[in-house]
């Protein structure tokens, strides 16, 4: 197959990373004889410094033109305390989730075995936690108006959601779910919101159309403690844009690290893959951060286009480095592999 | 001292655990040689089956005229699911936060060593915690104006802060960590949200007035995942409202169980303490409920009072009956103690 690869390493540990998946997803070509292409564009804070924007027009137009979008990470600590920054580097990242109308973010949250001992949650509490979170990317407070009143003492940003929003990755959350465990749970604020209220409605109507699979609902705020006190009880979780940013990061706990949490943002048209972390300023450099959620985010790629044994090879060989304690030291603390030397092992394994 | 205490149990579990909790107030009340009179009032789906209204100016009145506000739980399954309820029960919680300008709620999050194992995080991670997350109470995308276009199809919700909203609670706050541990973290999404962009600025400047205390940041993702990485780092946390609701029920986890949190808002005038628990309807009537949470909510009421004494005998004889593994089922789950059994001895212990 031939797959033309745009690739936003973006800031922070952002390349350093996604150099490991490009490493990985080349010795997949290799092997399984495809022509995969990359073609480097800016996005973030590294666009903002060249460019003056966070989503520059040619990256907007390489990400068109490209098959799939392979993401680092976006952000700087220069921006973050500075409430008068005009541009912040996250706008690129929201400019492109809805340029390319990725309207549906997935977060797989799994555990291996073998890192039960490093999740800050007990052994009986999450073996065998297999979870998909389905967070709508496009809308809801994320995208709203946004204003500042003149004397600067009242701020406001504006959440909406419309039916079709809605019910285009409901659709696809219950037909993921009817290849998994049957069973959506819609989390909302509905006793307060009137969002949530029509995110109910929709839902409900949509599951009609899905006798097999179960439907039920969730507050947020429960959602968030049983996240915890019983994720083995979750299949899919459906949510809006802020409580599925929320709640995917809490997830990503279960599995140990935060550095093994991929995602895939699809639309009608585009798709994009990125780990769930961000751009962690403090490691930039370093040769610490862990490679394997951008790894796993290029297994999706792989996946989205059907090459599914592909997608198995490398996760299988990112198992293997994992038994085998070839992490960096998010996964064991006294481990002296550095995001370079996992990458290498995960790249001969394919 | 003579204390007018409004009661309101509320639904589903509320008028079991309130009736622990006044029962313990009594027992305080004899034994410290107090005058305590207890006055009840309808709020919630109990108001709406009777007064077609989820806060009755009755009720309303009788807090006004109380010392303070004694709460139980609102909340009832068969408006959760019916999005052209014209009441719902959580209306009338909302809105007696807002006429009696509640506009803190303090939860403090700590865990009682002998119920380390009930947890379901790993005993070295939660040891010793002890967090207090100050909650905005009064603003936000809670009392926005909401909106549903006439065809249905488009549903709004406006979060709005001034600098005035925010200005009140972060001196709570920064007094509340002179106290303690002297570190106060705000938790936002500032790299979104222009309310969280105010929310920066004004706790920045107003933490130069607090030149003993540490202010720093968390992005509201990360906040849901460092409290259960590392709840250890938390001293005081500050947040709006709808994130101040999820991450006080993520962080209940810690403790064990949510039947043990309790809360304490308050406004300049006026004060209201319940637990942090809902209706939780499928337990309404099954003497299962953990009185706790109510239990020690009436303990931060007479810390309201600067009644110290009184309310430390109260957590002793919580201690005490947790040693003894007096505890509703929880807790431990083959306990046979009732809500009942479990109020007598506490009450006993006073
Ligand atoms: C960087 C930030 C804007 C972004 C988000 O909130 O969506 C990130 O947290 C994520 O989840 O991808
Ligand atoms: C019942 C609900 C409206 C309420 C809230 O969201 O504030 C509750 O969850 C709470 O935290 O007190």
């Amino acid at each position: 197959m031939v797959l033309n690869i745009a690739v936003l390493a973006g800031d922070g540990i952002g390349p350093e990373v996604t150099n490991e998946a490009v490493k990985v997803l080349k010795a997949v070509a290799s092997r399984f004889g495809h022509d995969f292409t990359f073609t480097p564009a800016l996005l973030g804070a590294c666009a903002i410094d060249k460019y003056n924007e966070a989503l520059p027009q040619e990256t907007l137009e390489i990400c068109r033109e490209a098959d799939a979008v392979l993401l680092g990470a976006v952000g700087h600590p220069k921006y973050d305390n500075n409430p008068d920054a005009p541009i912040r580097p996250e706008q690129g990242l929201l400019s492109i989730r809805k340029a390319l109308q990725l309207f549906a973010n997935i977060r797989p949250i799994t555990i291996y075995d073998k890192l039960i001992p490093q999740s800050p949650l007990k052994a009986d509490r999450i073996a065998g936690v297999d979870i998909a979170i389905y967070r709508e990317l496009t809308g809801g407070i994320y995208f709203g108006e946004k204003y500042l009143s003149d004397d600067k003492t009242v701020a406001t940003d504006v959440c909406s959601y419309s039916v079709k929003e809605i019910e285009q990755i409901t659709h696809m959350a219950f037909k993921a779910a009817q290849n998994r465990r049957k069973k959506v749970t819609l989390v909302d604020k509905a006793n307060v919101l009137e969002t949530s209220r029509l995110w109910r409605r929709v839902v409900s109507q949509i599951a009609a159309e899905y006798p097999d699979v179960t439907l039920d609902f969730l507050f947020v705020d429960n959602a968030a403690m049983q996240l915890i006190l019983n994720p083995k009880q979750f299949d899919v979780m459906l949510t809006e844009n802020m409580f599925g940013d929320i709640l995917s990061d809490e997830a990503s706990v279960i599995g140990g690290s935060i550095g093994l949490a991929a995602s895939a943002s699809v639309g009608d048209k585009y798709s994009l893959f990125e780990p769930i972390h961000g751009s962690y300023p403090a490691a930039t450099g370093k040769g610490i951060a862990n490679p394997v959620a951008s790894i796993l985010s290029a297994a999706l790629l792989l996946e989205h286009f059907d090459l599914y044994e592909e997608a198995d090879t490398i996760k299988n060989a990112v198992a293997v480095s994992i038994d085998l304690n070839y992490c960096t030291p998010d996964i064991f603390a006294d481990s002296t592999y550095s995001t370079d030397d996992v990458g290498d092992f995960i790249e001969s394994m394919v």
